[in-house]
């Protein structure tokens, strides 16, 4: 049996995240989707606000579950037993951060692979910045994200 | 169940394919490795030529085999009844060429997922022309591909 | 009035070129699709047939015209008096050869300037040689390219 | 008639966005250099005085004009009627955030079109922020901004 | 006779570093690792200990001396009459920003050479931010550092 | 003393390569302008008339001498006791080749150390195969080669 960890900040999940995770979900048995603390990039909502956002948003594929975690990603993946790391890639500024990380994380267990999903072109030039930016704005958010998700934008930027 | 397919020209196989064919081995249920006909590459060894030297190099993982093919890959991987294309990644140029091949795949066969493995530093430089060129030169090739492949490249460049 | 030139071998005229000739029909005055002989290519169509392609490609584009060239593109572009280059930009590698080509055009005529339009995601993985070789394999290429391209190349790779 | 925007900080203007402002003001009938309050970046200079300097920095172009702007791009653009933006290219890094951006626009605004400049060699190494950088030390930027503009720098890093 | 600087903020120094100063230790006659104050980035370590850190750790290589520095690289360089800058270089974001500066440096200061060295492959993925990040977490660091930078992240975190 | 293998195909030799060459031998003490064969690129230029050419461009550098090589730059390298390999670097795309090369040669000869220098803005869109283009139209090449080589190519490419 394969289990999977597909992490981030998740500040908030897009449908960019979303895609990744399906499709994950797909060649994976069991996948969680660990959504990190990442204090020092000071995320606007609390790791438990992105923790449910994240859960509401995969609730209907059986095998997701959402986790919050702290400390190494590693260390937390080791701790699940799971075998996989999935990454989606997008750019190049992408593709060098999670080359040196493939590179790192190798070197911490080798015994955990990390594979890589490229985002659909579609879904090249989204993010979680830029849905916070728009949304900073009062800018409808609606094709980026879920519902749940674009209605905690609205409240987090009232007018 | 999961299969998979490396897809390559295999001009010869090297140890940074055995490295991908080996962690996708132990991703997925089953890993057929496709050698492609590639003929406006004018390999130096012949379709058969390639595929024996690559059977012979995985023959100690039982899940994987080696298939020649000819024509699209997609339609290779749809007639194998595989769900996936698992692709090594060494650099940038080899990003940009296979973010276009899986997004052009995924509108040919949208059924298909692409996923990518980095190659470990120590291969990132490690190629099949590169291979060949020391060959060529009477250069030792051990240290890059097997021994049955070079003594197949010590055939090819006699003195 | 700014009359622009869209330069390329267009072996043959993709939806991917077509995208960016729109474009600069709307930007620019004036628009002249200059097809490049580019001999050291090798093209599977003549310099007419490439030139024919285009020009029925274009024929509902009022402003734009088509018009095969050898030599250098910046002489041509100053024989029909063009202000503008307009390239369409899809990835780092192109990225790279356009920069210097911009640079040693910016040297050998300055008064000519080179403006570039990114391609949209969806037609960033089209290019000309990916869809000689899906037409090569006999694979459907509609959604590519225009009818009459499609059954062009269909008539060059018949079965 | 054209009306192209062309958006920055400017903290503060350089030769470089000069060389892109009088370039697209010899493409287009009309320029205008749109400061971004870009409060996230904690500017050195205040938006009315990256404003003023950029506005005496062009008083010689007749069909350039300088407007502050707060919120979203292209809402901006919209607002003035604008059909294009024009943005300088000077790296890869550039190109990718600059792509993705060019994405956002067209799915938010697709009657606006990007259309990108290279910047000429010699200022592909010139960038706002180290000029800020060689004023904070106290070294002389003349070569890199216009006299005015070096005056301000000099007034805010005094010795 | 050739004397060199190798620039950095070493927070903390890594056998990364460790590697470049030792081959630039061999093709120059003299080197010395300038540790810049860099103010702005907000070291965890003072400049005086990540000068101390430096100097322990290369303290085996008689032509390798350290110096913190404050002000323009440029500035320091011609201060201890250095004819040339050695730079590590990791990966293509390093490239592009180490290319400006290269190209900067020679605008303010041509009689400056700058020389890279590529990073062997093993430490492409290493950086002194990944090295602290590490630390944070209570992960050993032993195999990135010296023992005694070691030991000094362990002090700055404790558990 | 160092000795510096300086490698490339000088088909024909540009002021670019006299750019590089011209910084290493003031970084070196000797300095070996290495001709290759490369034989599979065709050269329009014989290895005797590139070596050639390339000897009369830098005979007013003392510490500078040109000879051509077949077979491995390594090999060639070890055969005249140089320590250094120094290289120029235009761009990205050369800069992963070179990347790769750099780890295949310190795999190959870990004693030869590979040493970068960035050409200077206005030589980054400089290449050989560019002038050779330009020649091959009858377009002047004056400012990219010296007078000689610029003769040369009148007589390879005669109206």
């Amino acid at each position: 049996m394969k289990r999977a960890v597909t992490p981030g900040t998740f500040d908030p999940i897009t449908f960019g995240h979303l895609d990744v995770i399906t499709r994950a979900a797909q060649l994976m048995d069991e996948v969680i989707v660990a959504v990190a603390a990442s204090a020092g990039k000071k995320p606007i909502f609390t790791l438990e606000e992105r923790t449910v956002l994240a859960r509401q948003a995969v609730e209907h594929l059986p095998n997701v579950r959402v986790e919050p975690f702290e400390g190494l990603l590693v260390d937390f993946a080791r701790s699940r037993e799971a075998q996989v790391l999935v990454k989606g890639l997008r750019a190049i500024t992408d593709f060098e951060y999670e080359f040196q990380m493939a590179a790192l994380n190798y070197q911490l267990a080798n015994e955990l692979e990390t594979v890589f999903i490229m985002s659909p072109p579609q879904y090249m030039y989204l993010s979680s910045s830029i849905v916070r930016e728009l949304a900073s704005f009062g800018s409808p958010v609606d094709m980026f994200v879920p519902p749940h998700v674009a209605k905690a934008l609205r409240d987090k930027f009232p007018d």
